[in-house]
């Protein structure tokens, strides 16, 4: 996606050990227009899918998540952190490993917003070791729903996360993906448009 | 706002320890049609205001923030809770105790994204004691920038945040606003519009 390869450039900033900052117009503050071409890319790129509801993860997911469920006119369902479960056995969960805080935390979703039959598209604002999205796609199938696709902002194509989930043939469709990327100039390269 | 109390009394949980759950339409799992609904209402509500920017807090009320900006045509800026500050000069923060969870955090927004003389609008899902709402006003004063309201989606009455808020000389607007409510018979009691 043209247009948003072209913000990551003029508005990201890269930090040294592989840290993409975009706290500007994704996460923490949303350009809620660039959300809305995000929005309408998914749709485009989903378009043969039929979808009954999009999954995410708090908190960066959430906002995108919302935008972009406007043009599915589906509901959105957020699944939650916890360092700690709480296993009434009304929850449906899986262990994550976040890149960013280097901790291990629990994805929660009630059982009741996630039915067996449901297609599900997962989207999230990142990927780069595929553990927030391949937990997400565990409590999916816990569910007995279908997975339908995977919809990422920002895949960090040199970590390991959309290919490990693409080789289990799951659709995963990311909108950029960082090939490689030089916190001493500031430069940033892209895969080739697929 | 009518179509809010109705599906507030119809899909809503009331819990003992005046615990009301939304979570089936406005948190956890969202029904996106509604929050358009409820943007195009604060957005009637806020007319007569200039909004520069909205601010909310994670996670939940992200969702609704994004959605809500689409009306106001602005960016949306979501805080950050943790419960540990990092004060490395780049912050503003504010202490806030989380109703639901009775635990203490900060608030934490990027001193980048809210700028002096900026206007604006608070956007949060629930107000009980307000210490969330208050957290975020005392984060807008401490930049320089102006409060010009703050919008909830469901305010419980039968707690002192709108009243505390109000009497500060702050615009509050709720959409629903509970009265009373009743875990054994699920009853609600709405304030009259006004």
């Amino acid at each position: 996606m043209e247009l948003l390869k072209e913000r990551i450039r003029k508005d990201g900033v890269i930090k040294e050990g592989n840290v993409l900052k975009v706290d500007s117009f994704l996460n923490h503050q949303m350009d809620i227009k660039l959300l809305n071409e995000i929005g309408k890319e998914f749709k485009r790129l989903f378009a043969g899918e039929k979808i009954d509801k999009i999954l995410t993860i708090e908190a960066s997911g959430i906002g995108i998540a919302a935008i972009v469920a406007q043009y599915f006119d589906v509901p959105v369902v957020f699944a939650k952190k916890s360092e700690s479960i709480n296993l009434d056995g009304e929850m449906l969960t899986a262990p994550i490993t976040s890149f960013t805080h280097k901790k291990e935390y629990q994805v929660i979703v009630a059982k009741r917003f996630l039915h067996a039959g449901e297609n599900i598209l997962v989207i999230d604002d990142f990927m780069a070791n595929g553990c927030a999205a391949e937990g997400l796609c565990k409590i999916i199938q816990s569910a007995g729903a279908n997975i339908k696709g995977i919809g990422i902002v920002i895949e960090k194509g040199f970590q390991d996360g959309g290919k490990m989930l693409r080789e289990k043939g799951l659709r995963v469709e990311s909108l950029a993906i960082v090939e490689s990327m030089d916190a001493e100039n500031q430069t940033i390269v892209f895969r080739d448009d697929t």
